[in-house]
This record gives structure tokens, sequence and C-alpha cells, in this order.
């Protein structure tokens, strides 16, 4: 799959490309078309360096010092000056994974030719992914108005400064510049600022979520069918005319993927002991997926537009022969969106609690009390229902929005910010927890499953069911029950759960 | 206006027509195809009621009582103590337009034929509405898992019982049901739960919202253009080219809307003395404002398929002659993007503090301290700081999200919930203080524009200018603020700022 | 009571006095100690206000206007135009009560002599309170670092401004003044600033909240013992020798009372078919009940401190011959006391919930489900429990804290802030929810004491039974229960369950 | 130090006395008189084991199985299947200091005799803070109502199962007990209970919070006392008589503290050119850190009563011949106060930087702009006020309120919880983002310091000048700030900014 390459253009970089980039490490090219954009956005911008028109970043500073006239002759020291002072980052450390997406998207963005960098460090972009250079970036130093001090350590590292991984081991810049065959780049006018002013640190962020999550709700959707085999529920509600006649795009989705994978199950058959009608917790949970999806749905068309929209301030327009002033850096729409995102999970993560509380009840189930094997003297899956609670209290906590949190900075000059990337540092703390309920979920229905005994499982659960049982055996006597948790948690933060179940798609 | 008719099939409904009919008053005229689905369907519930079938509030109870048989010499008694045990809600109450528009949505509803309902009780809800006749409805009282507690009320009128408002005034239900020659309707089979297993009061309210919010933001795209105007501020951001960079739906629609205003304006003539760029509050707020519509159109695209959108259950599927339990009741993906919506609304209201900051600061606007007539003596706009910001933190305070926070009801079945009505509650009063606050900018603004002097406004900004004006005359003197703050308030809630600005719009 | 005098010397002040005042309307009388530091104080402003000697406020500006010399020829204008212009808070309007309590507050902490405010004014505040006029002050407009833009209207209302009640009238200020015999004051230096620097609104509404609270508890203990009773619960936990063990001071409070109340009941008669131990929300709630007693003595204590220290800025020293810039108008350990307060309630709230939860369950009494009369026909407390979850979804919401929220306002010179003020309207939201959902808990424990047939109840949940059953009836049929809800709501928020219960305690 | 005893017997144990035996290892020994109990209370427990009366945990189930008899022949199996049952918890690990507070705390409350554990617990516990044995705890798996999912790991160990550090090595709990000489326990009737229900793990972490607040709030008024040097801030607020017409506690202390650091500092004496008043995050400082100062108070006061009182249940009393089920595991009088403490520590998050952003600012300080060593190419310390700013966010984020995020557990019963230990974490990482803000505040001061050239420093602030002043040099060039950022926080981390400050009191 390495061998692929990824062409981008600025115009029709996809969230797939992202990925195929940053995690499997495609190699990219560049079309003709766009690296001309480039290469006029940059004579124009060196026409404009010297004349009196004050252009911000460029031939005056930046922040409150936009007043300040730079000297041509001061252009290297300059934004030398600027990528180093932006280097106010902290702990955590990017992933790698996170790191090329972020230089993937910068770089698509600067073929648009708004940018007016200077071509060399086009190329240095393209050469740092393609020869497997990964500048150190630390993430806690970004207010969601630009990403600049964060990404700054990616103009640090072009310069020959800081550290990188190069093939996976941290090295200093200039060293690992040497090991690759490459030259330090020589920053002139407005380089500094077409390095450090993008948000595609977030945005690079956002499509590592997108992509994690899109196998997660598949996952989701698989162990809450398990579920409804252990539980014996109704499948009433998945009925074809009765999805119709709700409409809801995410519902729709989930829905049909249930169905497939409790194809053939004993649960269309309908029998009279089961109850006329289930909890909210499984009677819906289709639904409340598909609300998820829904959230997903507009954070990944916000993300396609700002995956190939300009975010810079100011703007080259060689065309109109100008450099202006503008807000491009605003991320605002696709924030909120994650923001929702959180919202719409913590629902996904409470009735899946809700749903493991059913299983291990009697009334609802017919089963024993907290799935035990032995009444008298096995407690099985009691104490457990902690560690959700636990989790789920933390996910209520987690959906809580953070991008209202902002005030005047920088001469009272940027004061607006949307904490961007926390609140997807956020998100992803939220699925690290759904890994963990849902593989909770995942060995109640199991354990349910074999108390029932014989019943005929789905198609798909049929394989997930498999899976489940290769990593927890069936609950026989008490046993420190972290360790299957630990087990089933990396099953599904690793999507093996799909193996089987879903042809070519892991 | 008023006597423009409103024709619905259960299909087509739009949030204009919820509109016309909730708050003009239009009246309401059923299909003949549309009718033919309602009889049909009840035709098969009638057929189904005395069968051994089980079916959920039909023949057995509602709730965890859905274990007890309901017998047919019993449905009238059953359903009207099921209308009754529903009536636990408290205030506040709910507008007549409130109500208005959740008895049509619940009538369009009830067109799909899902409902199987006895046709009687859907010409009542016509009989309502073009009659005049309200029930009145207390909002406290729905988890919003279908607003059953409250919608009850609705029932309640229909058998004579109850409040109503009838003409604007209110009377006994019975006694607005002779006033108005109309008999009160006899309970039948799944009646009960037709009236009260309903989203209605909350997508009423939210289409409300919808338009409320949509006559504000024209408003405030008004007011940050004449901001600007005050401020002396750059209009390069709202160059075309860069707009169209950008991509972004929602802030496309708010900066050609601010252009327009600003149609002839002296912004559009560059000077030198202005700033190379301004604080982000003023270069970034129309994308601010874009990113709540593009909240806003989420919403809407939810609406519009949940105001045409089956949410019975159970669903009475007459061509498939079956009745089953269904989860059409789930409401979580519009719900969650309202409270994407309150998020949004948020920055909104932030960054217009931080403008109004700005406006009376002398290093950005060259004009006074506080925008005080007098320096030596007048203090001007400075403790009115305190106002905006004590109702920007109730924002900061109202958008936090309510929808994760519910848990197990109803003998465990019901465990999932939206506090949907909750939500919108807090849409409505985010609003109101955004009336405040944005009032606020528009005195800072018009003070700003008179300290300057001789200007020329845009074509917009200039009509809203002398509205303001009539309303709050130039601040020579120190004088009770609080007064002027309410003109405004009252202003703006009346969407009064659009006269002669923007043709037939208000 | 109302010929009582309450003597002040700003020393002295207790949380019982300000009641007395404000809400028994006693007179107010002042020591001739204290009154003889006024003099002082004032003697030595006058002497210092021609000095060369800068003093914010007083010869120079207020805000960021401490820059501005003022001329002692304008200190009249000059404070008429600081109050006018610090009047700038919107609705919802102060109670009477709220307004005395502020009055007094402030009244008595000028009496410590750090005010250097002209005696005249003090007596106005005095004649004020003992001569009934109550200025109309709103609440919204104040941020929490001194109520400054709220308690301007009682400056206003002294120059014979803006708008008082008298003897609960609303009318003119210069009517009321004219009709109560009182001149209007001419204001002085430091005046302006003396009237609105102050906390005073924020610590009376505090005063009113613990006053309120603490009538609460005793009927929430009340209401749970009742409740105790309905599930025939385990009174073990109250045992003193575990009280003892455990050693906290507010569960021991509960804990007492509790026993107290229940005094005679049958609870304290083992008997073999009750459980072994019940759910938490029985089992803990004297002791959750108690962690709020636990913050309301936080609360107090921090309260009583307030109520007689000097909240002056700047604060006059006139045996140090000095008037120093401070910070004693910082109100932090009050307000994150009242935030803790609110999440103690929280907690307060939900398990009364889970409890009501429970008397439905018959797993957990014995009783019917719902505590119905009848099984085949009457639904009983089913759909209620919505109420309760929506009024505990709002609580959950409210009791969010807010005083972080804050930025600089008057040029980056206020650049803290608490929102005191709405973090106690929060509280009173709070208890408004909780008289209601203590209201529904009485209604079931009633009719789960109703059903058990002939047990005995305790000295005090006896009297509450009865007290109960006057307001609301057996449920023996279905019924409209908003009506039951909102009597049971006026029960509570009027304390009259304590009538019979608790001697002279009302 | 080691070589100090600390000798315990339920009663009298302090917060100093944890850190000793936690952080600095020393040795503990049991009263005779102690030990007693604990055998008395065992010799009861014994005595009732066979008996018909039914106890809870004991000779019945736990949690809803507290129907289900176990028979006293069963009681090790029961018990070690308890303590496997329980091991339900997740990442993060507990530190070492953790997890010796907690079985210390433990030990502690077993001495008060309520525990009814057979005593070779009680030395097992004695033995492995004696001798070493640390278990490996992982603390996402309490609710906090009690930690019986992460307590259950001591018990593990115990019996020679699980892990253990020995030594600060990780091995198997086997091997440690071998190398110790120690041999595994055998479970009897209540002694799995005894081990797992207490909250110990959260009263441990609160100690080790307690520790190191203290040592921080000695840190940030010195940092505040250094800022106030840089700044050339008022002291006026610190002047004793105004301190004392406060009267609040937290901030006498703070206010005394900083007047002790200041001492002989230039700030004593007044100029002409000093602002007149300073903005609110100086002037109020120390009354917004005394606030912290209180809320730590209310806090150490519960921790006292925690650390003595007994947290059984059921509860066994000896003397009385009953063994009662109680609530003494109730602890929301502590969480609320952890609460408390992080809504109060994020203001004084948000004023530091607000200090910081004064600093940077030529209008408040006469300094450079944005600190920078030359105006013309040196950009100073602008961009890291997004890193503050950043971290000030997440810390807004983290003093929400987590208690009231709970529902109802195992089979209904554990209905009440309080998410202790998330609660406390987030205070950890909200400290560990004050050692960051402060680090950076601390580097503005000094580099303010520096460009005021000689002014003579206070007697504890010039120890911190010269202690910072070794980690990072004055910024005369632009360099990479994250790499002195990350020193200041090493510095303030391990207390060092207190060298040669504070005699004896790092």
């Amino acid at each position: 799959m390495n061998n692929q390459h990824v062409m981008i253009d600025g115009q029709h970089l996809s969230i797939d490309q992202v990925i195929q980039v940053a995690v499997k490490k495609s190699e990219v090219t560049i079309t003709d078309a766009a690296w001309k954009k480039v290469v006029d956005s940059r004579r124009f911008v060196e026409q404009q360096m010297d004349s009196e028109n004050p252009v911000y970043g460029m031939n005056r500073g930046v922040g409150l010092n936009k007043d300040r006239k730079v000297d041509p002759a001061h252009f290297e020291g300059f934004n030398r000056n600027l990528i180093l002072s932006h280097c106010i980052s902290i702990d955590p450390e990017s992933s790698i994974e996170t790191v090329r997406a972020a230089m993937l998207i910068r770089l698509n963005i600067m073929l648009l030719g708004f940018t007016g960098v200077q071509p060399q460090i086009v190329r240095m972009y393209q050469q740092f992914l393609n020869k497997h250079l990964c500048p150190v970036i630390h993430e806690r130093g970004s207010i969601g108005a630009a990403d600049i001090g964060c990404l700054s350590a990616i103009g640090l590292a072009m310069i020959g400064e800081g550290e990188v991984y190069f093939n996976d081991e941290c090295m200093s810049a200039r060293e690992a510049l040497r090991l690759s065959g490459l030259e330090p780049v020589k920053l002139g006018p407005k380089d500094g600022l077409a390095i450090v002013s993008s948000n595609a640190l977030f945005v690079g962020k956002t499509v590592l979520l997108i992509h994690e999550l899109e196998r997660f709700l598949k996952q989701a959707d698989l162990v809450y069918a398990l579920s409804l085999e252990g539980f014996d529920g109704n499948v009433t509600p998945l009925h074809s005319h009765v999805i119709q006649a709700k409409k809801l795009n995410g519902q729709k989705v989930s829905a049909k993927l249930i169905c497939d994978y409790l194809e053939n199950s004993y649960l269309w058959n309908g029998h009279q002991r089961r109850n006329l009608q289930d909890p909210l917790s499984y009677r819906g949970a289709f639904s409340v997926h598909g609300s998820v999806r829904d959230a997903l749905d507009y954070v990944k068309g916000q993300v396609r537009l700002y995956l190939n929209a300009s975010e810079d301030n100011p703007a080259v327009l060689p065309e109109e022969r100008q450099i202006i002033s503008c807000a491009n850096y605003e991320i605002t729409s696709l924030v909120q969106g994650v923001e929702m995102l959180n919202i719409s999970l913590s629902h996904m993560a409470r009735i899946a609690c809700f749903r493991m509380i059913k299983l291990a009840n009697p009334t609802f189930t017919g089963l024993t009390r907290f799935l035990t094997p032995r009444n008298q003297d096995v407690l099985g899956f009691a104490t457990i229902q902690k560690a959700f609670a636990a989790l789920d209290a933390e996910i209520q906590d987690l959906c809580q929005p953070v991008s209202p949190h902002f005030f005047s900075l920088a001469g009272d000059i940027e004061d607006h910010a949307t904490n961007s990337i926390y609140a997807v540092q956020k998100s992803k703390k939220i699925i690290e927890n759904l890994y963990y309920i849902f593989g909770m979920e995942a060995m109640h229905a199991a354990q349910a499953i074999d108390l029932r005994g014989s019943i005929v499982l789905g198609e798909g659960t049929k394989q997930a069911y498999s899976r489940i049982r290769q990593c927890v055996p069936f609950l026989n006597e008490d046993r420190n029950l972290s360790l299957d948790m630990q087990q089933m948690y990396t099953l599904l933060q690793e999507s093996k759960l799909l193996i089987n179940v879903m042809k070519a798609d892991v």
C-alpha cells in the first residue's frame, strides 16, 4: 500500500488521502499546475517585499508588532526569530501520524497560492513526508486561532534546529537533514508566518479522529448487535418501514449495518417470552449511534472544506496584485462540530452502560444475576459496574465544551480563540474510554450468550463472538477482570473485532 | 396574511409554514390523500384492538405496565387515566405561538398514518388551530424522550378538562369548547398515547427559535457592520476573493450581507491612519457569525426531517398489517444540534463584548476614552462594561450542554433522555442576553460614529444608525444607561433594526 | 416582632439580625461609638480632599480615569455623574427583602470608619430602613467584584432620582422622599464610591439564601424521615455510636433531627421482612444532607466575616492619617462557598429522586407498582418520574460554577471577578427545584404510608403526614398531578411542613 | 528522617504523619490499646459468624447478593472471590506514595475497632508499610462511594496474587512476600470487605494533594511578590490595618508571607510615577491566594476527620454486641471541598495570566513591549501568551465539578456516588498546569526586573530571583522558550524556589 502515490493540488485533498499519507505513509506528489501557483504567488511576494505598502508579517512585524517595519536585510533573522519565539508549546508530544497529517494539510493548502511562501519550503514539506522526517511537536501551546505555537517546531526542523523523528528514531534536526540528504532552508519574507499560521495540527488531529471513530462506530454497532442477542431483545425497531418513516441519515446507516450483522440471528424469530418492548438503551441504540454519525457527518463536511481552503493571513492574491489582511485562520465551524460530537458520544457511552446493567438483571434477561455462572459462590459481573460508571462520569465531564474559554491576548489583538486542540484531545480521551466501555459490553454480551446456551447468532455477531472468546474465556469462576477489560480494550482499539465481519473494511 | 391557508399532508411541512400557522395564525387544511391515510390507519387499529396480539399502549399498558392487558371495555377510562396521570408539568407556561406550533407539528405527523389515532382527534387538532383554542401547557415535565408530561395538556383540553386560551383569553376547556361549538372527544384505543407520545413541543420551540435567530442574525451582522464604521476597521477580510478561498457556507452569507449593509460606506476608501490589521473580534466577526449560521443550518436540516417523520411508538403499519414497537421518539440528532448552536452563540456574544471594549479604547480608535463626549467630567461607557460582561458570563454558563444529564426511569425502561426542552429554553435565554449585548454594541457604535463626525455610512448602516438614534440620543451627559439598554433590547427583540434595511424581510 | 430594635456598630452584625431587619422590618439603631467613627473618618476625608495627595475616587477619577483630577468645586457633579453612569443594570428586580438586607449590610460596614462617607448618607441608609423606603434595584449588572452597577440605584434614590418602593408601593424617589419627610442628599467627595463600591447586594442575597436553606434543610430531613417510614427502611445507620464514629459535623445535626422526628416510629422495631440493608439513597441520605450543612457552615462562617469587615477601596485610615488603595472588595472566599453549596445541593436532589424511584418499585417496598391504589386501572406515580428527573437535570446544570467566567474590563484594570450575584441566583433556582422535588417525595412517602396501612409514625413525621394530607389527598384515582405538585411546593416554600413539628422554629 | 517512627491508634493520625509515612517512609507502630480493640472486635465477629443474625458481607453476600447466605465453610473462598471480582480498575497506576498513604489510612482506621478484621491482616498492612511492599493499584474503577474496585489490589497482594513494588521494583506478590519473609494471609469472614470497603485511596490522594498544594502556595505567593517588583506595583493593599479590617483567614496568611518575602524591597518606598492603583490581578492577588487557602482549610478540616473516623460498613460494635449496616462510607463533605478547591485554583490561574499580560504591556510598566530586550528585532514574550492561555483554558475546564455525575448501580442499591478519585485527579492536573503558569510568571517577573535595572529586591524575592536566573538566563535574543518553561516547571514542581527563602520549610 506504501507504494501508492497521493497527488495533491490544493483543491481535492480527501480525508482518505490524509489517512493514506499520515498513517500508511504513501508518497506525495504535487501537480504541475499547483506548483505553478506556488511559484507565481512567491514571485508576487518578492516584488512586494520592498514596496512601501505595509504587509503584516512580511515587511511589518506580527501581532502587536505589526506597527514595526522589517528591514529586507533582516528577513532571514526576523523569520528565524519568529520561528524561535513561537516555540512555546509543552507536552504531550504529537504522534508521528498526527504530524504527518498536519504537514500534508499545510502543504496542500500552500498549493492554493494564497501563502506566497518560497517554493523551497513547499518542497521541504513534501520531502519531510516522503523521506519520513517528522518534527517533534508538542501539543499544548495553541489556543485554536491557528496553531502557531505548535507548528513552529516544523519551521525549527526545516532550519536545522530542534528535534525530529527520522524513520521513527528521535534525533537532532541537523542530523536528520544530513542523513536524508536535505539542506536546511534559508527563511525569506513571510516564510515564518507561512509555516506557523495554520490550523493544520488541529485539522490533522481531527482527520485522525474521524478515521478512528468510523472504525469504532462499526464495532459499536456490532457490540450492540451482540448485546441484543445476549439480551434476547426486540428487533422490530430495526424494521425497514419504521426506519424509512424516520428519515434520519445516521440511524439509517447504523440500522442497516446492525441488520447485516444480525443476518440469520435467532432474534428475527419472534417468540412469546420476549418482552413487549425493551428499555430505550436497547430499543433506540441504533438511533443514538446514528446521532453520532450525524454529528460526524457535520464534522466531515467541515473538514473537507478546511482541507482545501486558504487559512493564510495575510492572503496573497497575485492576480489582484494584493496581499490583504483577512480572517481565514477562523476555525470555529469545525471546532463546534467536534464539541457536538463529544456531546453525542456521551449519549452513546451512557446507554451502553445502561445496557450492561440490564444484562446483569434477571428481571430483564431471565438469566442469572450479574451473569454469574453459579449463583451460590461466584459474584460475576457485579463490581465491574463501578468501572464503567467511573469511565462514563469521566466522559460526561470530558464532553463539556471548551471553545468558549478564551480571553484577549497579544495586546488585545487576539481576542477570539477556540481551544481547538484541547477539544479534539478530549474527543480522543472519550474514545479511549469508549473502547473500555464497549469492551465490557462485549464481555457481558458474550457471557449472556453462553448462559443462554444454544442460540443462533447472526452472520456478523457470530464472528465477533468468536473473536471475543479468543481474548476472554467464559467467566466460570471469579477472576481479575481488569485483565479481561484490558484485552478487550486492545481488541477494539485495534479494530480487530471487525476481522471477518466486514470484508476488506478494517 | 391571516387568510392564507397552509395545506398539510404529513410530508412537506416547512419551517416557514409552521411560523405561518403558529405566529401568523393561518388556517390549516388537510389533503384528501393524507386524510385517507389517517382513516385507513385507524381502521387497522380497530381491527387489531381485540386481537390477542399484545400492542403497547393499545391493548397493553404503558411504561412498566406494558405487561398489563387493557380490557376493550375500558379503553376510554384507560386513555383518560393515561392523559390525567401524564399531567405532571410545572411552570413556565408555553407561549400561545409555541403551543400552536406543537399542535400543527403533531397534527402533520399524524397524517403519515403511523399513529392510528381516531380521525376525530385529528380534526380536533385542526379545529383547535383554526378556531384559536390553545391549551395551557407547562414546560417543565419533559426529559426529552418525547414530551409526554407536557403534551398531555392538549389531550386534557380535548376531553373538556383543564384550561385553554380561547382568542387569547384563559378559560376552562369545557367553556372554550362550548363557545367554539366543539364537542369533547371520547378517547379510544391508542388515542392517549397518540396525543402525548411526541416531541412536538420541543420541535415547535426549536422552529420558533430558528425563526427568531434568523432575524437576529441579520441584525447582528448589521450591528457589526455599524461597529466596523464606528471603529474605522478594515474591510479587506470581506474581500470576495478571500471569502471564496475559504469556502465556508455560513460566513459567505454573513460576509455578503455585511457588504450589502456597508455599500458606499467610507470604509471602502482605504486610508493611512487605519490600523494594518484589526483585533480578531473585528477581523473575524463575520466568520464567527457564519459559524452560528453553519450550526443553524445543521439544526434546520434536522428540523426539516423531524417535521415530516413519524415519531410514533408503536408504529402502525396498515399495509404490513403490523403495529410494532420502535424508537421513533428519538430526538438526539436535533438536540445535539441545538447544543452546538448554544456553544456557537457564546462565541458571537464574547467577541461582541470585546468589540465594545475596543471601541472604548482610544489606542484602537483614536477617539475618547469610554467614548465620553467630554473627557474632564463625563464618564461615558465605562461601567456599562460590567453589564455586558455579566450577561456574557451567563451565556458562557448557559451554553453548557444538558442533554447528557439523565438516568433511568420508569422501572429502568426509560434509560435514555435528552432534556430537549431545557436545551432550547437555554437557547432562548442566550438570545435574550444577545439582544442586550448587541443593543449595547449598537449604542457604542452610534456614539463612536457621532464622535467621528462626518463620515459616510453604508446604505444599510445609515438606516440602522437613524433607527438607533430614534431610541437613544447621543450621550452628551452621564445618564441612567439602564433605560437606554432597555430601549435597544426592545428594538432588537422586535427586529425593528431591519426596518428600511432589508426590504420586506422583517 | 416589628418593634424590636437592632443595634449595630459595624462589628457584631449577625445573620439573624440581617433577617430581623430585612424580612421582619425591625428598626435599626446605631451605637454612639460607631457614629463617632463615621464622623471622625469623614473629618479626615474633608481635610484630605484639597490635598495634593491623589486619592482614588475622591480627588481623582474612578476606573481608568484614576489619572484624572477632580476639582473640589465639582465634587457634587462628579459624584452625581458617578452614580448615574453606574446605573447599568437590568432585570430581574431585587426583592424588597434583598434590598433591605443590602442596605443594612452596607450601613453596618460604613460604621467601621474605613469609608469616609458623609454622616448624612449614613443616616439616609438608616432612614430608608426605618421609614421603609426601598430603592428599585436590578440584579444583572454586577460581575461580582463589588456590585457597583446595581447599588448605584440606592445612590440614585438618595439624590431624589429613580424609583423606590415606599411601603411596598412603587413611586418616584422624589415623591417617596417627600412623603417620608426626607431631603435628598447632596453628594460630596468619595460619597459616590462609598455608595456603590460594595458587595452588599451579593452578601445580602446570600444571607437570605442561608435563611431559606436552613428552613428547607429541616424540612428535607423531615421528608426523608417520612420517606424512610414509607419505605420501611433501616434506621441502624442513625445509631448514635455509628454517628459518633464518623465525627462529621453536618451529619450529626441531620441524624439527630431525623431521630427526633422519628421518635416512637415503628421503624425502631426491627422485623424480619425488612431488607438487610437499603440503597445508599436511603442509607446515607442523612449524611448527604449533612454535607449540605457542612457546606452551609463554610458559607455562614464567611458571611459572618463579610458582614463586619471593611470592603472599602480606598480605605480611610484616620488614625494613620492615610487613605489607601486596597483589595477589600474581594469576595472570592464567599463565592466559592456558594458554588460548593450548589454542588452539594445537587447530591441531595439526585438521591431524593432515587428514593422516589425506589418507593415506586415493589421489589424494594413490597407495595404496588408506582404506588398505585389499584393495579388494574390506575397508573399512579409513573409519569411523575419525568417531572423530578427534569428538575434534577436542571439542578445538575445549575450547579456548574460560574465564578471562573470573567475577563478584563475597564481598560484592563478590572481583571478579576466572581459573578457572585449569578452564583447565588443559581442557588435560589436550585432551592426552587428542591421544593418541587421534596414536595414530590412527600407525596410518594404519604402514599406509601397509606398503602402500608396501620403503621405507627414518629412524633414529627406524624405531624408532617397530616399536614401533607391537608394539601393533597390519597391518590385513589389518576388525577392531574401538576396541581398536587404545586400545592406541595407552596407548603415547603412557606416552611409550613414544620408547623407543630419543631416548636417555635418556623 | 527515615528512622522516625509514627505511632498510630486510630484517633490521632495527622496530615503530617501521613506524609511522614507515605513520602518519607517512616516506620509505623501501633499502640497496645489500639491493638486490643482490633483483637476484641475480631473476637466478637467470630462469635457472630455462625449466628442466624444476618450480617452484610460477613455471613451474607455483598451488593445485591446481600440476600444470599455465606456458608462458614466457604468463608475463605467467598472472601477470595470477593477480592478477585473487585479487581476491575484500569490505568493510571497510583504512585507508591499514594498507595502507602492509602495503606496507612486504612490501617489507622482499622484500629478504631469498627472493622472486625482479623488481626493478621492489620499486621500485614503494617508490614507492607515497614517492609516497603507496595501493591500495584490502578485508579480508575472507583465511583467514590468507597474505592472498592481499586483497593482490592491490596487484598490481592496479601493473598499472594497480583503484583507489588518491593523496594521500588515491580514483581509478583508471591515473590515479594517470599523475599520479605511474609506469609500470604488466609481470608476469613468480613476480611474481604474490610480490605476493599474504604475511601483510603481518595483520602490518601487528597493528603498528598494538600501537601503539594501547601508547598505550591508558598511559591505562588513568592512569584507574585516578585511579579509585584517587576511591575513596580503598589503594596498599600498589604498594609496591616487594611488586612485586619478584612478579617479573612487565608488572605492574612498570604499577605503576611508576601510582606516577609518583600522585606526591604524598593516597593515600600513610594514614588511619584507609580500608578495610583493597580489592576485587580495585582491589587487583590494575595486575597485570591488567600481564598485558595480558605478552601484548603475546609479540605484539611474534613481530612482530619476522615483520617480518624470509621468508614466501615457494616460497623462492628463489640460493646453493644451489634454489627450494623450504616453509611460511614459517605465522603461527600470532603469531595465537595476538593471541588471548591478546584474552582478556587482557577481564579489563581487566571489572574496570574492577567498579571503576565500586564507585565508585557508598556502602558502599565513603562518597560518594553513583551519585555523584549530590543524593540527592533527581538519578539520576546509575545507568543508565550498563547501557552498560558491554553493552560488556563484547560484549568477552566478541569475545575468543573464531577461529583454530580452518577447513576444507580448494583441492582439499584448503589445510587449515590461522588467520583472522588476523578475529582482529585483533576486537582492534580490543575496544579501541574499551575507549575507551568507560575513558572512563566517567574520568567516574566525576572525579565522585568532585569529591564528595570538597579532596583532593590526583598529578602525573599532576592533569593527567588537568583534561583530563577540559575535556571533561565535573561532573554537577550529570541530562543526556544519551551525549554525555559520546562526548566521553570521543574523548579516549582520540586519546590526549589523556596530554597534559602523559608528556613527549613521545603
